[in-house]
């Protein structure tokens, strides 16, 4: 309804899809669409420019710039990350450490700010002292080398910006009932952001590494000591040693001083606070690539180094984390992303996939790193339900989660990457449904 | 020189401008240079991985996640913005408030994390609550309407990664005598982001705007009540009311909790805090636009409404922030914009101009955004003068410091945007200087 209680009605021309789908152009250009009816829905969130007046913040002088910057007094207590317990790393110490979630119903666009970004460690974050900290390239190589941060700094960078996602995100889904958890807890260890580092090829070229070589163990100078194995084609291609994220030094949660960077790779493979680079010609098998990070299959048999992160995308807004107050237009907006490279497509469904309608891509689309789509929604104010689904340029599709259950069974609990569903309730609620 | 104190030989045909600007794909494939020179040169800067240990942070649990993340102790004391007072806008008032300056010379890539973004006020930042308030849209419109940030969340946005610069950003370098300030005093006044928003015709389509509107008056909520005066084919193109940065809603020093924001215009055109926007036939001819931010010419009439930045570009490593402490191979990089659009070349020279080398531009290069830009260059010891140069897709060119002041005469103290010199000396210090 506008705020005169009339209800609206989108031109039938405008419908690309069943439970008011819009054309995904609708709000870009007023005038292929029915303009009266639309600026009428669009004004039902504003309010004429009459009556009350507003607070004046302009009789008083402001306060002063910082040396670094922070947000207003009224975010600080809205918007933070999700913490939770690890429940297995600490046991034995009798610590409680936590994991952090990206607050993605609080976000638009696609950079995560350094202070949002989600982190999971394996036995806590190391304070180091990066003028103590080396990272060493031994093994298959013809010169073994050590490289601190400054050295690091001299060499030619590359900057790219790239998605990280835990394998674990969206594990919860797995289960036989659709969790009450919220957006934020459910999908929150996902990020974006641009990584600037050394390509790994070019500090490889100058060890000289043995043709024999197969596989590189990366290990972090954490408590846990994390570590994982790389396919030498994947060292070679675009992984790096990233030492800054979105501009300045990698902060300590993400690895400080210098982490590995695995795009479009499963998270903790992008080893944090990376000491060692050990060239060999098998993989370590570490607790994190056979115990952990692995996904049973219907027969007892472990899928393991399912390194790239499948197609994937999820409604950001709305989610849950809000109820929808009134009947009318909405945008529908999400992240899409696939560790293979970019996203070519994004459907909307309002009506559980029975039809879809395409969503508007935010350019630039790049490679590995998130997409964000959009598309004009009308509740009508029954139920709904809403879902989106994702394509890469290599021809991959999200699938449903019956399809991914049927393809991998009911065991594993990382790399979920189905379609996800919001319903919506005829009074506005929303919930995480399996449609 | 090399580790074992021998000196690099980069082959002559990677030279590709005097004084040792070498080939810009250098770096990337060691197949198309001399390979073991240039291992050679670039491992000047690992080491052996022999001999000492490293301290061991294996030993202790880490420390545990926060609600919202923060830099290591070690970068807090070491980078920060650049506060210096503001000399005339609280005279009267006996206050000292600060302009906040990027830390260029601790930054790569092209995002400015939130924290380290410039800003300049007026008269302070005023502590909004964002319930209370409200931006109005008035004057030749047919349908006066308001909108709070609640309204304007529920508006379909758009993200862009666009650059935002003071128009008195290098303003220094009109000065006969070439200052001894830091890169980041005389640059800093320059940030890039990715903002998100609702574009400005989406709303003015609304309010249904006269066909006689020129310009746009926006008005901010501080108590400089910051006016500026926009042009009405501005408005209806890429102007957006800004409600995020970096994913996360805007700072309170950048206008929380909404701003307009034009890209690639001179940075006070993007009224922070804004609180009315009035649609007119004639612009307000603000103290901003008539006294301030207008450039005066030879023959002593002023230059007004220079809304659009120029090209231009600067070097940020090596500059005068750091030494160089041995000969050998460095990357010189830096960023180049335009206000028009894209950036399409960047060219580098060692010899003070006289010769130029092609710089490699970090994609995606991205209309009216930060292009960061690399060269590899070899140090033989000697005197150098480095500068950059860079041209748009329009066909603009950045002049010289002799060109730009033939075109402009020497009163002027915005709008820099020459080339600008970076003097190497023998001993390996770096000065700005006028070449």
């Amino acid at each position: 309804m506008d705020k005169k209680g009339n209800s609206i009605i989108i031109d039938a021309a405008d419908h690309v899809a069943k439970g008011g789908v819009l054309n995904r152009r609708l709000f870009l250009n007023s005038a292929i669409a029915s303009t009266a009816a639309l600026a009428t829905a669009r004004a039902a969130f504003a309010q004429e420019a009459v009556g009350e007046g507003q607070d004046d913040w302009t009789l008083i002088p402001g306060s002063s710039a910082e040396l670094y910057g922070s947000r207003s007094r009224f975010e600080e207590e809205r918007v933070k990350r999700r913490l939770t317990p690890m429940s297995d790393e600490f046991y034995n110490l009798r610590l409680t450490k936590y994991t952090a979630r990206t607050p993605l119903d609080h976000m638009l666009g696609t950079i995560t700010p350094n202070g949002l970004h989600f982190e999971r460690t394996h036995q806590g974050i190391p304070d180091i002292d990066p003028d103590q900290h080396f990272l060493v390239i031994h093994g298959m190589v013809k010169n073994p080398l050590k490289f601190d941060i400054n050295a690091l700094e001299n060499y030619p960078t590359v900057s790219k910006q790239f998605f990280l996602e835990c394998s674990g995100n969206s594990g919860t889904l797995w289960s036989e009932t659709p969790t009450n958890e919220s957006l934020q807890a459910i999908h929150g260890l996902l990020s974006g952001a641009e990584w600037t580092g050394v390509l790994l090829s070019t500090l490889l070229d100058e060890c000289g590494v043995s043709k024999d070589a197969k596989w590189i163990i990366a290990e972090g100078a954490d408590n846990g000591m994390m570590t994982r194995s790389i396919p030498i084609d994947k060292a070679l291609d675009d992984t790096m040693i990233a030492i800054r994220q979105n501009g300045e030094r990698i902060r300590p949660s993400q690895g400080y001083p210098m982490r590995l960077f695995n795009p479009g790779f499963e998270g903790n493979t992008s080893v944090k606070w990376l000491r060692s680079l050990y060239v060999t010609d098998r993989p370590v098998m570490s607790i994190q690539e056979t115990v952990k990070y692995t996904d049973m299959m219907p027969d007892n048999m472990s899928l393991q180094f399912t390194l790239e992160q499948d197609v994937k995308s999820i409604i950001t807004k709305p989610s849950n984390a809000m109820s929808l107050k009134q009947k009318g237009l909405y945008e529908v907006t999400g992240l899409a992303w696939s560790g293979k490279g970019r996203i070519s497509r994004v459907e909307v469904s309002a009506d559980g996939g029975k039809t879809w309608g395409d969503a508007m891509l935010q350019d630039p689309i790049l490679p590995k790193m998130l997409t964000r789509f959009r598309i004009p929604w009308q509740w009508y104010g029954g139920p709904a339900i809403l879902q989106s689904r994702a394509y890469d340029e290599f021809g991959s599709i999200q699938p449903t989660r019956n399809q991914l259950i049927a393809a991998r069974g009911r065991k594993p609990t990382y790399h979920f990457h189905a379609i996800q569903s919001w319903g919506v309730q005829s009074n506005g609620e929303i919930k995480n449904v399996y449609a």
